[in-house]
């Protein structure tokens, strides 16, 4: 259990030699309760602190920061438990292909896709990497996101919503900026701290952020459009 | 229970009056199993079926389609039934006016603020406000949005990422143009089912898909800066 924290990075301005502090106050400083920094613990999502006595251990900046990390997948970004952990292996596990990463992160990060007929989502994934070899861009195929795509494809179509395919298109455009922002994040944060935190912090935080705009953009584009706030006229 | 069903609405080209199928047929089509049909009967998410005897009922094309909203409400929008219940609520009340109607789908499927320092909240919460009011855009005060992005600031913060900030600035060009494409599809789909119907299905798909094509435009753009598959050297 203890080996997946040995390659685990001190960040940069957190001395490990720094002042120390015990579990109580490591819980009063980030929020998160002593029973479930314990369990944190049992599970090998925090590394142990330093013994100082069989039954003391005292903490540092590096568990202050891990918890913090841990608190923001499941309270930013909704994540189970265990995604948590599977993400926590690839933080602890440095890599330097970022292609790679960006895969591993992304396959943690991606629920799996819901059962379906087997021959209409295999159908719904062709069309999705057709689009996406259309559009020039670069994806492996068995990206979760593929699947995922897919999905909403023919739920749209079963529940007779067969022209979000357009809406899909036209986020394309939209998606092609969103993913030079982040790579401009990621690459901005090089040497700041570990490329695989800030892949998994931009990704959970950005995804979380993309929402809540989407949200107030819809409202503001609503209000804007209907200014009388009364429904829209159908179509003649 | 069943007053909330008087307002269901019969979407064009869907006869109640056409043929009808036993529950044991209506799984068949939706590949939804008996049992969890009737959980959503038993809970109301499913209006009941025509009695034709004390212990047969027959269903309709309204059964199919609204067994798929659910599936699609919980397989792709991984909302839990509790959500889907409120959401559901939302779809059997029909309302003309769309700036209400955005705030409550909005609100049934926002999760909730996580626990964070009152004070910290709220602050970041005044950021939010100023951030919207700086971009013109109209929103209420309360709105969820607000919190989780809020939350968002005050977690990249706590981890040490405050340019975070610089990149949901630049998130929200991008959500503009989000906001326009959804508009003009519920402007779209007037008149071919319930507003609410398409406002919902519109942000459940529309999330996952927005999300999907963001991890594939981050790989793209990855692919397409460092062909090598090499992590991209520190700036100097």
């Amino acid at each position: 259990m203890l080996s997946a924290f040995d390659k685990y990075t001190i960040h940069p301005g957190m001395s490990s030699g720094g002042s120390t502090v015990r579990i109580g106050e490591l819980s009063k400083r980030t929020g998160v309760a002593v029973p479930t920094i314990k369990y944190y613990l049992r599970e090998g999502m925090l590394p142990p602190g330093e013994l100082t006595s069989p039954n003391q251990a005292r903490y540092d900046e590096t568990h202050v920061h891990r918890l913090r990390l841990v608190r923001a997948l499941i309270d930013v970004g909704g994540l189970p438990v265990a995604t948590v952990k599977e993400v926590l292996t690839s933080v602890d596990s440095p890599s330097d292909d970022i292609e790679k990463l960006l895969g591993t992160v992304q396959h943690a990060l991606f629920p799996g896709p819901p059962p379906s007929s087997a021959a209409t989502q295999a159908a719904a994934e062709d069309e999705v990497r057709a689009l996406i070899g259309e559009l020039g861009w670069y994806c492996r195929d068995n990206h979760p996101a593929v699947s995922a795509l897919a999905t909403v494809l023919v739920s749209a179509r079963a529940l007779g919503h067969s022209e979000f395919l357009d809406t899909v298109r036209r986020y394309v455009t939209v998606a092609e900026q969103i993913g030079v922002v982040d790579l401009d994040y990621i690459v901005d944060r090089l040497g700041v701290d570990g490329m695989v935190e800030s892949v998994v912090v931009g990704t959970v935080l950005g995804d979380t952020a993309l929402i809540a705009l989407r949200r107030l953009a819809q409202v503001s584009e609503s209000a804007k459009r209907f200014p009388d706030r009364r429904r829209p006229a159908a179509p003649a």
